[in-house]
């Protein structure tokens, strides 16, 4: 409950496998299981297909390619991405709505594909162009009507500012949480409903034991809420 | 002379068959050809691969996934379009330098790949976040000593404040021609180095014919610059 793996598999090994052996290992124990642009381009749709039809079923599959284009080249992405099982894509709020997230949202919604937008990054970098839009990107959120948002878990602040602003129906989604230094459960306790985590899981000896302590740990949290 | 061509495939065709064939049709005429996501997910690096390999020697090959992450997640995806014969690549200047650019820069560097940031989008949504960040998205191409700028044709006036604000040693590329309204030839007149040209040419009846005229008017332009 709450815990969405980030499939990011290591250079050098077939991503697809890698990918495959952790979710036979961790099956449903997360909610879902993020893919990336590097296993996107390392095989494609086909590559994508494989890893989707080893998640079981009900869980999400999120595409988290950070779409940042016009309206048109998004949407071409998308159904591609539709055809290869996924059934959530990420894409960034800083491209706005007119010509871009409002075709994305439109063909998000024909297809059945939920959709999460980026409304802040947590990398230093992200200070200089995205932090100062952070309101205006929680309102494209909205006007948008997205599926769910992408916030940072290093910046709990961030996160209750957003829900505040979204209110409970739009579902707040962060990474952040180990490698990049956030206390696994720190987000959901400042109001996200998932945290995204990836090597924390994935390069664990163990990962499907560490999956369910951190399920285990964010139902504690969540129960508290 | 000039010309850039953006080659991506409609919908419910074989895309890299579509691509080989424009390429085998154009040859040598443009400087350059673009590719973009929905073609790189379709087949993912072989099928980028098997493009690249068809374009002449010392072209532009331009990997136009609009990378917009973490530096060690768009370092990751260079290293893969690297291996498919990529020569440039396009990423997003918002995510900012610390912990972005900074480091596909450097991976950049070391492969020996042209980094291109877009600086702005035409699409009315631009106005949004993207166009109130444009002086700072400059800096930021200055500072990460990006290779050339994404500036569209539809904007003359930003044109001509890039070529002021970068200097003449960034190339500026500029999509927007043709089916989007802005006249073959305008971009080079406001100091762009290369307009992009997809359907225009890539739908047209004789596509070389089109493009060998366009490059005819191109070298006209320049030649009175």
């Amino acid at each position: 409950m709450g815990l969405i793996v980030a499939l990011d598999p290591p250079e050098g090994v077939d991503g697809v496998e890698w990918c495959l052996r952790l979710i036979r290992e961790l099956g449903s124990v997360p909610d879902g299981y993020k893919l990336g642009l590097p296993l996107a381009l390392e095989s494609g749709v086909e590559g994508l297909k494989r890893v989707a039809e080893a998640v079981p079923p009900g869980k999400l599959i999120i595409a988290d390619l950070k779409l940042a284009d016009i309206g048109y080249v998004m949407s071409l992405t998308v159904r591609r991405l539709a055809r290869a099982g996924v059934n959530a894509v990420i894409a960034h709020t800083f491209v706005g709505v007119e010509g871009a997230l409002d075709a994305l949202a439109g063909t998000c919604g024909d297809l059945g594909i939920k959709l999460v937008l980026v409304a802040l990054m947590s990398h230093p970098g992200a200070s200089r162009v995205m932090a100062p839009a952070f309101r205006e990107s929680l309102r494209i959120v909205k006007e948008v009507g997205a599926w769910g948002a992408v916030l940072p878990a290093t910046r709990p602040d961030a996160i209750r500012e957003g829900r505040e602003f979204l209110g409970s129906s739009v579902k707040i989604l962060s990474p952040g949480i180990g490698a990049q230094g956030a206390e696994p459960g720190s987000a959901l306790e400042a109001g996200a409903d998932y945290e995204i985590v990836g090597r924390l899981v994935t390069r664990a000896e163990n990962p499907r034991a560490v999956a369910e302590e951190l399920v285990r740990r964010y139902e504690r949290v969540l129960g508290r809420r």
